[in-house]
């Protein structure tokens, strides 16, 4: 690392000669493979950003420049360059720092970033900011191809091009989304690569904005000409560079959509060293909707730009052929299309993660819910975990259980998620949303029918003096709770409450006769969740209520066993309180 | 009505010469403002849309053919050619349709439609459901130019462009948004209008669409030509037809934002007959930025395309110069912009209707909340009220009070909120929402500190065995309570709690002592609201707890009075509910 080594700020690059940046980006590369390797992460964005980013800071001045980067999976060489290089290659340093950008880090990091298409958007504030504070400087975006078709980035562009004033946007142009793209701005960004930028049909043009072409992203000295002509500039304009995502990496180069972000590997083999055995529902879900399509052409699976993330490998896409519409990251589209879908008879089902579902609140409750079109959205990594605070799945549930109309499930079993799926996608009068279970759990138990599953708990013990009530993914702690409890010799009554967009009001009444205290657990923030209702509606009765779920806070990166004793979502805890309040 | 008399379905107008149907279009248009000026409505858009709506129906087969209206406050003229002339001509049946789209009311409309930017997205479901299930009709989506700046519209036009089917897009260009435009997309519609659509920079062509121009859109013959041209292709294409706004209505043509949407008014005279006097908080937060922008350049305000509905007229905004940012109907934009001014240094003020707040759940979590930049949002009209299903203020708390990070403040006065308002913009620690009043109630009291209203609940009045708690809007309601239960010999506790994004959790300890119950108001639905959170704080306690507010359930133009009946939000309902718990 004879070059990294002396590299402590972005200045200390800036000596340097084309050659020996070249040898510094080799370096970067090594050092980012050895922090990936290690820790999982994103290869692919972060491999085929290097050049650029070094070309970047060798033009521009971080901090007075200010460079903010879109999902900010790319930001790894700027770590590198600004003071950061530990979090690369001191194995005891890797997990102290994120693979986001995060101001609490650094002065060269502007945004919390983790959610795509916003990088324009906060540019255009920090330019506004500049001009009216009288400031001299560049501010800078670099975005994506395949985060430019968010709407929130769309939205950005119109505005950015009628800022009237100094703003670079760097169009980062891999030809990959997270897998390929979709839509029609793609195909301009084709035609531009292929007239080298020279094609009069350009969007960006159209918008307003200057233009220009780097058809050699990965060439460190025509990036550096390229930021150089354009620094200081005083107006808005698209420079857009075409790169190869995982550069330098060959197993990344060639498998793009896999290398994309990977769990942690062998360098040399590029084989996983990290591997989940078993069943996931990713791959319960897709295999279940290839069968579902075979038999039925009605039935469309749609994503919006993370197939991979829930079992939809290419393979499988291929299966579902027509019947699966991949819409790019547009998860606003996907929603509003998925209701039109219902209503024009097809039988939809989006798959999106609860951090991703965030970002369709309005169409959620205006294209679907006030239509009451029969589309089933699948929400996938909903809970708590150990995530980063932009990708957490705790807000899902208090999000969208508050939008009337919608049919909120939670299974506890791989079968009774099949049994409502099934359902979901056969009925004609609910949209309906289903919090896909985190772990695999088989009950073989005969599954209910709909007008049970829809209005009715499941009162899976019948005991006295406390009711334990586990949604979802917490039925399994609501078992071992009154596990618990029986040994401190209460026996308690335990139900699965199936579903969380209303209550069971006469369950909830009846257990009034002979409980004193009713506990819910709910993986999810406890703030206008589910357990709340049910403190409302016991609230003019003498029955008491302990509401167990995440406090709403935003944690990073937190491992899950923590939250929990935080949270007191352990069987032991839990009882510790039962037993405070029934002496 | 020589010709409007024989209108009854679509198929009637299709044997009528284009003389006839120029007579047809003078009496639709006399039958529209008939309806609005009694009834209030939009009047510019569906003034300039009737020649259009007529040919589309001249020409395509209504229902086969699947006509989506972005927005649908352009639809009266659809209306009136489907079935429904007794909502302009009968004024006792005038209430019994909306001013939008609804497929309960007639088959040729396919959505409830009122927010902004969904149809392309809508009519690219009805779309690939038609080619799934292998159907051949047309599929026509109509958008203002307006509309198209939001996320979702663009979202829809990149994918349209790949749909590799029939679907026709007309883009209603009438050079306004509910105020001026503004964003780069307008500068392209603008070359298109002044080449007579031939340049080679064509945004709708660059993401792929064929495309025809129609100079004259207020031209029934030229529009006849164009769509029977443009019936049953097999791509996706854009109709862009250059209409007038306000057409045939002098006023309306005159000043189109003033006219786009109004009050009841005198045709002739063109002045309002319904008339709010008073002071409106929409004037009050206007002159209140004024002055504050005078003394701090650092203080911005941002819109997003709804400036008259808060006051913020052209002169007013005038006034603002620079420090006034209107971003178009993009409401993610403006949230993340605002944040990023924020981070930039300034003081961004972003004024939203409640409704329309919910296209920005993503935004105000991921943009803002997590980067906890200090930027004010003031939501308008929150509450409940008679408005249509599509523009309900009761969802805003819910969704914004359970994201973490955000402060969420609830005044009940007019000195209270703009103590508050000033407040958050002089300071940098917090995302700040302010739920703007209903009423401008004065209660020239000393106002608190903000250490006090952040934290502290202000105890108006001291009493025992009931409290009430009356958040913002329903302060009042608490307050006419209390006097109530005074009758009936009790002395309750009164409580201002002047925010609800977390609970006073020392005051409501306190309570414990000599209350046995709290009553919570809030002028929102109860599901995921603030009341809950205070169910779940004395869950556990002997303290119980009564929480009014409105039903999860999308009303529609329900009158208040009727729905505080139907909520039991009386205060002699309330009084009945509370004595039959404290005997």
């Amino acid at each position: 690392m004879q070059y990294l080594n002396k590299i402590n700020s972005p200045k200390d690059i800036k000596q340097l000669f084309t050659q020996e940046l070249e040898g510094l980006s080799e370096e970067m590369r090594t050092a980012i493979l050895n922090r990936v390797s290690h820790l999982g992460g994103h290869v692919g964005p972060n491999l085929g950003m290097v050049e650029a980013i070094i070309a970047l800071h060798y033009v521009f001045e971080s901090p007075k420049d200010k460079i903010v980067f879109d999902v900010s999976h790319q930001c790894y060489a700027h770590k590198l360059l600004t003071g950061r290089k530990e979090a690369f290659l001191d194995p005891s340093k890797f997990y102290e720092y994120s693979g986001y950008t995060n101001p609490a880090e650094s002065e060269h990091d502007f945004f919390v970033v983790g959610h795509t298409s916003t990088s324009v958007s906060l540019a255009c504030g920090l330019a506004k900011a500049r001009d009216l504070k009288k400031e001299k400087h560049n501010v800078i975006a670099v975005i994506g191809d395949g985060s430019l078709s968010g709407g929130e980035a769309l939205e950005g562009f119109s505005n950015a091009a009628v800022l009237g004033s100094n703003m670079i946007i760097v169009v980062n142009d891999n030809e990959m989304s997270i897998a390929e793209n979709h839509g029609g701005l793609y195909n301009n960004l084709r035609l531009l690569r292929e007239t080298n930028g020279e094609a009069e049909c350009n969007m960006f043009k159209a918008l307003g904005f200057e233009y220009r072409y780097v058809a050699k992203g990965n060439d460190i000295e025509e990036l550096i000409k390229t930021f150089k002509e354009v620094k200081d500039i005083s107006r808005p304009i698209v420079v857009h560079i075409h790169t190869l995502k995982g550069k330098g990496y060959a197993f990344a180069e060639e498998n793009k959509e896999q290398w994309h972000w990977n769990l942690p590997f062998d360098i040399k083999s590029g084989q996983n060293t990290l591997k989940f055995d078993g069943e996931s529902y990713g791959d319960i879900t897709a295999e279940y909707l290839i069968s579902k399509v075979e038999k039925d052409k009605d039935v469309v699976v749609l994503m919006a730009g993370t197939p991979g993330a829930v079992g939809l490998y290419p393979e499988r896409r291929a299966k579902l052929g027509e019947n699966y519409i991949d819409v790019g990251i547009a998860e606003e589209h996907a929603v509003a299309m998925s209701s039109a879908l219902a209503k024009g008879g097809c039988k939809p089902v989006y798959l999106v993660m609860s951090s991703f579902s965030q970002r369709t609140y309005d169409q959620l409750s205006q294209d679907l819910a006030i239509n009451n079109n029969p589309a089933v959205i699948l929400v996938f990594n909903g809970g708590i975990s150990g995530m980063d605070a932009t990708h957490l799945g705790c807000f899902d549930l208090p999000m969208m259980s508050n939008i009337p109309n919608l049919v909120c499930l939670s299974p506890t079993s791989k079968e009774e998620y099949l049994k409502m799926l099934d359902w979901g996608i056969e009925q004609k009068e609910y949209p309906v949303v289903i919090r896909v279970p985190r772990d695999v759990i088989s009950d073989n138990q005969p599954q209910p029918k709909a007008e049970e599953f829809l209005n009715r708990y499941e009162v899976a013990n019948k005991g006295s003096k406390v009711a334990v009530l586990g949604l979802g993914n917490f039925f399994k702690l609501g078992q071992e709770t009154v596990k618990l409890l029986a040994k401190e010799g209460i026996s308690a009554t335990l139900i699965n409450p199936r579903f969380y967009n209303k209550l069971d009001e006469e369950t909830l009444a009846s257990l009034k006769e002979n409980h004193q205290l009713v506990v819910t657990l709910e993986d999810c923030v406890l703030d206008g969740g589910w357990g709340e209702k049910i403190a409302r509606f016991y609230g003019n009765s003498d029955v008491k209520v302990l509401c167990y779920g995440a406090k709403k806070e935003f944690v990073d990166r937190v491992p899950v066993e923590e939250l929990y004793k935080r949270y007191r979502l352990k069987p032991e805890m839990i009882v510790e309180d039962i037993l405070k309040i029934i002496k």
